[in-house]
């Protein structure tokens, strides 16, 4: 591979409108490896905010169009094609991303990646890609895990799940590794509901269930994440467990604590501890990603796969950057 | 002793009106002890809560007047004058009360209480009663404090103390006890910020001081508890914490979480290790109560006690029911 050779990369250039563009492949620098990308995984969250235009933080102003290319793409499996200066990794070695370096630089939504060494875990050979894509959400979700397993412990625990979009599906598998006595799922969606039962959750029901007692009640939760984030939602899991609900969704929105004696867990932020505990679920056969992924389509398909997420009609979309 | 004998207790008949009363010596019954009260602290929550006429809890009505003779006395220590059937404490043991049995019983304000053998903790023979009298309240504020130490980690922390009440001059102690790195006392009261730094405090300020940076930017606490209640006082903690906020004190309004990633530790309530941590300290010299006993006064003078409080001319007054 020389300097000369291009590559498909996805761009955004304006709201709603996304492209393949021709870029040359990149060349990695000291401490970092060239990645070929296998498959890259839909962060509904990152990828509707970018897609429709929409800050994902409240305090960014505006989504700055023509967005990086290859971003928002982060949950990431691939193959080192080339290792730069002082990388250690080899050449053929299977990897997954396990954290975003920032979309200042160019993300995965393309054929090649640069990423620093320090951002990527490897992967054992035998290991599918598919088992691997989402170990950056894996991560994310493990902060909040092991942060809740910390501070209120989670073996033999009644433990709920507040959504159960990607990150909830995830805290469903974790929760039950954990030794949860029993995982109860809130999601108006049916279908959701219906997945995070088969991936081994006790109980699923609409948020606003009966099935569910308020906190102090017998049937209450004694402990919770939230991967929702509205007030009105997070009020709803909070007035159902006893014990601590950990936040794992961005907050956008002030929220109000009406119970004396419930913790709430922050969010701890990202930490390589959590991607490892992640991997070790995944290799172990405790945590599968490959659920989560509806359907797999090109990248060119980019803008119908927003679509999708956008109805709900998809759970995650794998993208495979080289058909 | 035999039951014909009598002794002196206090009842508060009605609203700022309290009077010492003979009533017959209790006898103590299966698992309890009669305990020959030697010193027995205030508890300023209760004490001008219940002797104003104001209930403690949100979900209260009034305070039933009369109100049960020897209430609201609760931090006592003394000496068993009987055992019970089935009580294993011997005669002549030094005991100190660790948890309040509930105000539907006779209190501590008296000359002798009938107390289970359950809420007892013996006392080592050497040790003053002085430096025992408020293990309740020691307690109480352990369990807040081990919470933290389990959910964030105290060793090496930068910890803030909101309010330099008993509660938050015992806090003070036990962070310091924990390895914590500093200590910051927070109150409006000079004198107690005095104190405060007396037992140790690395800094104490004004709540609004300048000296504790926003959080986010250097100079933030790391973790902190409140001691205070208040929702504008929670808030400014919270705004200057980075990590943990173990909410100590009773919680009469919402509050308002606005800062993600910080964690907001709840009460755990009340529990048996969390006394005998709090006497561990006591007896290892680290935890000591007797520079909250602003002053000594017999039973007799209770309303000039509450006064003293009332004015923040005491933290703690320690009654001597014999004299």
């Amino acid at each position: 591979m020389n300097s000369n050779q291009t590559m498909k990369t996805l761009q955004i250039i304006r709201a709603e409108h996304a492209e393949l563009v021709d870029v040359p492949i990149p060349e990695p620098g000291p401490g970092e490896a060239l990645v070929r990308v296998m498959e890259v995984a839909t962060c509904p969250q990152w990828d509707l905010h970018i897609y429709y235009g929409k800050p994902m933080f409240a305090y960014e102003q505006a989504v700055p169009f023509p967005y990086s290319p290859g971003q928002p793409g982060h949950e990431m499996a691939g193959i080192v094609a080339k290792a730069g200066p002082d990388c250690t990794l080899q050449e053929g070695q299977k990897v997954a991303a396990w954290r975003d370096a920032g979309h200042h630089r160019a993300g995965c939504y393309a054929q090649y990646v640069v990423m620093k060494q320090d951002n990527l875990l490897a992967l054992p050979d035998e290991l599918p890609f598919r088992k691997a894509v989402s170990l950056e959400l894996g991560m994310c979700v493990a902060a909040s895990i092991l942060k809740l397993k910390q501070s209120a412990g989670i073996r033999g625990r009644r433990c709920g799940v507040n959504g159960l979009g990607p990150a909830g599906l995830i805290a469903v598998q974790m929760l039950l590794a954990e030794g949860a006595a029993e995982v109860i799922g809130l999601d108006p969606n049916p279908q959701r509901r219906e997945l995070a039962l088969r991936l081994g959750a006790s109980l699923c029901v609409e948020p606003d269930s009966a099935e569910i007692a308020k906190r102090g009640k017998p049937g209450a939760l004694e402990i919770a994440i939230d991967c929702v984030g509205y007030p009105q939602a997070v009020r709803n899991i909070m007035d159902r467990t006893n014990e601590a609900v950990a936040l794992f969704a961005v907050q956008r929105d002030d929220y109000v604590i009406h119970h004396q004696g419930l913790s709430v867990i922050g969010y701890p932020g990202h930490f390589r501890e959590a991607a490892e505990y992640a991997l070790e679920l995944v290799v172990a056969g405790k945590l599968d990603f490959e659920p989560l992924i509806s359907c797999e389509l090109p990248l060119a398909e980019y803008s119908k796969g927003v679509q999708l997420l956008k109805m709900q009609e998809a759970i995650k979309i794998c993208f495979i950057p080289e058909q």
